[in-house]
């Protein structure tokens, strides 16, 4: 399959740890992953020899970093199957990304009592955003639940679609259930009634192919420190039609042409949007994470993912009073569960951590979804490209235990 | 003087390298400063051992990134004077900083007519926020000039402010004059008219001890990447009361308390303010970099760059082909100059970059301080900690090459 995943696991200095006396298991890549030595080696590399601002200078330092961070547009570009690298901002994550689509767009081209359509499984940051439009402007949220498997139906989304709604603002794959949406579906069903589309890639930008152009969505932000980059870096993809509706978020140095005491005329997109000194080093090391999966190819990940779903719900399935939560066939490498009984999610990360199993407990940041489920909180294990079906193994031995313990 | 510049610089690798066959001679530090050893050891660690989200899980290495991360609260707390750390902020620079003002106090607390008073020698971080506001909200502008030293009179910005002033938004140092105002007594008296105020620290807090409380401010922003921290790193000081007026800036996970369909319960502050995974590992890098200053001492840093404001002001007034900005008595050590004749500024920074000796041609993000001074563009020559006397020699034999060429 072209994927060695033992070579891969030597390439990120962090697994070979050991936690509470015991290797690493880290199955909280749903948070967060863990960042390969090139991802490292540069940002070193950046601050010991190449670092200065950007944009701005006309010595040698700042020429050479302006060029790097530059570079990596085109880099996120190719990743994300744009057509122009002019499409991609630069951000601190898909917070700060949605939020420039709320405050820039949505702020400026919706009205009182206008709709904002959300799967019931949204991530909180593709949820507050819209409940400050709510609060402020009297916007109305259309919530679209999902079904018993955690799928979600492109045509109900479609049908809770009114002449009112102005956009669509869906996950591509559910952090806590793994779900992979149809988001080419419902994209392509709503530029055909002018609805703008925001879909979040938090999630699925790490674990499979993306391609914008073919998806036909107008935003789609995704976060660097999910995709094995820097924390605080990230980009968004934006339809150029829809950025040319948009008013600058943030203000600054840099996003201008001119600044006077009564006026300011503002950069061409997509300077734009990105204002004051931005996370050079960040972004930097964003690019060469980019680069490491599209070297090991994003075909060859999700293969190699799937086959670790696979296995896991085999696994898990046999537990057989573990109640794990999605079921989605096509799902991701994302297994939220409860243990029937009475220990709660906290307990049993703990007693995982202390077997060197590091899951999420908790939320996870989808209220909507955890009151859909009529559930409080949930362990979550979510797998990256460097686990091993050793590590399902793992896992499951700790849960075997937890069960003991708390039975 | 209990500071030794050469132990400094071998603190900061970058110091060491050649730039066009010649020493590097960084003097853009107004735009960025270079980083100690100690802070890209702390982000290699950081990513090679102790790497994961925080707040969220409760597996050993999240509480560990937690702990790193959170304990840099208190560290920017003391560095800057703040009584309690809950009034620190993290954000990813001071334009966000600012924003965060303007979105998150201003435009709530704010109505057309309003006025908010602005110094002529403002960056644009300090200037376009306020644009914004006059441009959505009708917000009026008002500017106070500085004067032919470039220094700005307290008396003359209270007497700028009318009934309608709700902000007083000026910086604590210029970037391009070095004049260092009066804040404190602009803060006093702004306080005693229920006038808030918003103290741009970007540059003073990385050359003079900076103490919040004692300046009485409301909001004092500073940027990590100037404070020899990471790039993409940052904090925000807000006085309590302040803060009570606020509503949240950006919207996403970490800032709620509990989000559902129709309700959003915002947590505490200061994580009200602070959304979504945030800058973990620039966070921790800025917490090593203010340590390593206040090891050093504020005041001996402020001390070392007296004395090498002087001896640059003093050589750089015997040119007498050179037309200096800015001549304030205490200003920091920052020179933004023009050549007599027709040389443009970039062409005399690139004469200078071809001696390795770096600076900063252009505006400066200051259109209307250009303005006002009836100068297009300038070079700025800007010092730090680890500059020397010899190389304030080095920058004027560069300017003596230029003068020879150009004249």
């Amino acid at each position: 399959m072209g994927f060695d995943v033992e070579a891969v696991r030597a390439d990120f200095p962090i697994l070979s740890r050991e936690v509470n006396g015991k290797p690493l298991v880290y199955l909280d890549n749903g948070a967060s992953a863990q960042k390969p030595q090139v991802v490292i080696d540069a940002i070193t590399k950046a601050y010991t020899q190449e670092y200065s601002n950007v944009h701005r200078g006309l010595h040698y330092l700042s020429n050479l970093a302006t060029e790097k961070y530059e570079g990596v547009r085109g880099i996120v570009a190719r990743f994300l199957g744009a057509e122009d690298e002019t499409s991609i901002i630069f951000t601190s994550g898909t917070t700060e990304g949605i939020n420039l689509v709320a405050y820039g767009w949505a702020m400026e081209n919706l009205r009182e009592g206008d709709e904002i359509v959300l799967s019931v499984m949204e991530h909180h940051a593709n949820i507050v955003p819209w409940h400050f439009l709510r609060e402020r402007m009297g916007v109305k949220l259309v919530w679209v639940d999902v079904d018993v498997n955690g799928d979600l139906d492109p045509q109900a989304v479609m049908e809770a679609c009114t002449d009112r709604t102005k956009l669509i603002a869906v996950t591509h794959m559910s952090n806590v259930l793994g779900t992979v949406v149809d988001v080419k579906t419902i994209c392509q069903a709503a530029r055909a009634r002018a609805i703008a589309t925001m879909i979040d890639g938090s999630q699925a930008s790490v674990h499979m192919p993306v391609n914008v152009t073919d998806l036909g969505c107008d935003f789609y932000p995704v976060t660097g420190h999910k995709l094995y980059g820097p924390s605080g870096s990230g980009a968004i993809y934006i339809h150029p039609d829809r950025m040319a509706e948009m008013r600058p978020f943030i203000g600054g140095g840099d996003m201008i042409r001119e600044v006077h005491k009564d006026e300011v005329i503002y950069n061409d997109a997509p300077f734009k949007f990105e204002a004051g000194t931005p996370g050079i080093v960040q972004t930097i090391g964003l690019g060469v994470a980019l680069d490491y999966m599209m070297g090991l190819g994003m075909d060859n990940i999700a293969a190699h993912e799937r086959h670790l779903r696979d296995y896991a719900r085999e696994r898990l399935d046999g537990l057989n009073w573990l109640n794990v939560q999605g079921h989605s066939a096509g799902k991701g490498a994302i297994f939220s569960f409860t243990l029937e009984g009475a220990a709660h999610a906290h307990d049993i990360s703990t007693v995982l951590d202390k077997k060197g199993v590091a899951v999420r407990a908790g939320q996870h940041c989808c209220g909507p979804l955890m009151d859909h489920m009529g559930v409080t909180a949930s362990c979550r294990a979510s797998f990256g490209m460097y686990n091993t079906t050793d590590e399902v193994d793992s896992l499951v031995d700790a849960l075997e235990l937890c069960h003991k313990l708390f039975a």
